[in-house]
């Protein structure tokens, strides 16, 4: 069981129908407008809210930003990759698949933006490392505003999972420093992944050696200017979109 | 006078030269090669070293993350608007300006993270209101991988020098929700201020009155998804360093 904390993750997880709620727990106090929502979407999915005072609530919560309301449900279910890969081959006339791929992410709270940022611009899902499974859940989901309910997190061991992907045509980019390609210079609007490694170590041998392409957004100034993992990552995602919706203008050109 | 923390921010702060530093401690038991380079560093710069124990050292430091080095410097200077503009007007033959105005920043850690991307896609200056200035600078600092030591910070009070730099032709996108135009639509390689609202409150009445167009990041997907001020930032940021490499390659062939 895990704790969801604050009105948002909670209305988040409950809409995306992944997790099992065993209970809500809501303050004596908390303003009855702010808890209203949760209250109404938790009696229509069955599950049973409890008051509780302030003292029971912030011996449970992990933060201060609970803002009187926290959750008690089962993990975010995660997919493996052969439940991905089905979801992807049952998918007919679909769009180019935009998968992201985070290795080495260090920080739960860039884990929860990347998953924000991925889901903005339209990512369909996000891979992690089985052992990168290490975060908390909390830390994870606040920054993400909702989207570590909804999006689809896929566990992978190793790299199989990947060249299956690529066996189905799905391109394999690595975001390294130093690559003399940029994101501008290659197809992002065909099905691919964006292979994103973390700050310190980068992407891993395992994974480079099976990319198609080695991709670099060029910064500029002296060495000490670098990005981060999540801003690198909105960067690519968002230059994968700006591809896309570039194509899509087009085929609704010569369409039209 | 201000703490600095950790190797990579007092290095950065001693190379960019902007403050005036009165002492660095280093505890006793800093490892020697990690510390060497401050050491040097300081000689060269004429700062006087201190040996403390690490008790000293906690007693004075905002977070754990020193790593045995501490600095206590004036504040990193601000530029006036005065001061912007004329480093403006005295540059001759230069490439367009790239300007990021920030309002309503309500996190230390983000602020740092924007000056870092802004600093690597090649951004001139970071303008933000006076009363936003209430950052624990060690918590701005550090996110910011020494950005925030090199980046000018121009302190405005009102709108004025945004006119001021609209006079000169420097154009002023705001980046607001819900606008018609993308950032792939409008001219991010001509000179231009990117303003960029908090995520509460977006930009100030008083900026949008004088906006020469709005901008919106075309996101996905249901009404929660959206992006943090940060990556919003890195996102527009980064589509108008793609915009200045596409014209200058252009002028490049034309001009060969």
């Amino acid at each position: 069981m895990e704790h969801l904390e604050g009105k948002q993750t909670i209305l988040a997880a409950l809409r995306a129908r992944q997790r099992r709620f065993q209970v809500i727990l809501i303050r004596h106090d908390a303003h009855e407008e702010k808890v209203q929502e949760v209250i109404d979407l938790a009696a229509a999915s069955g599950v049973p809210i409890r008051r509780v005072d302030s003292k029971e609530l912030d011996a449970l919560a992990h933060g201060a930003s609970h803002g009187g309301v926290l959750a008690i449900a089962s993990e975010k279910p995660r997919l493996s990759p052969a439940e991905l890969l089905k979801t992807i081959d049952s998918r007919s006339g679909a769009e180019p698949l935009l998968l992201l791929l985070l290795e080495g992410v260090d920080d739960a709270r860039n884990l929860g933006f990347t998953l924000r940022t991925a889901e903005a611009v339209g990512a369909h899902a996000v891979l992690i490392k089985k052992h990168l499974w290490d975060f908390d859940a909390v830390e994870v989901a606040r920054p993400s505003s909702g989207a570590y309910e909804r999006m689809p997190l896929v566990q992978i061991e190793n790299v199989e999972p990947l060249k299956q992907l690529q066996r189905r045509g799905v391109k394999l980019y690595g975001c390294i420093a130093g690559a003399k390609r940029t994101p501008y210079e290659v197809d992002l609007a065909a099905s691919c992944i964006l292979a994103i490694g973390g700050e310190k170590r980068g992407l891993s041998g395992a994974v480079r050696a099976i990319c198609d392409q080695f991709i670099s957004i060029p910064t500029r100034g002296d060495a000490a200017s670098s990005l981060s993992l999540s801003h690198a990552g909105a960067i690519v995602l968002a230059e994968a979109m700006r591809q896309r919706r570039a194509a899509e203008k087009t085929r609704m050109e010569d369409g039209g």
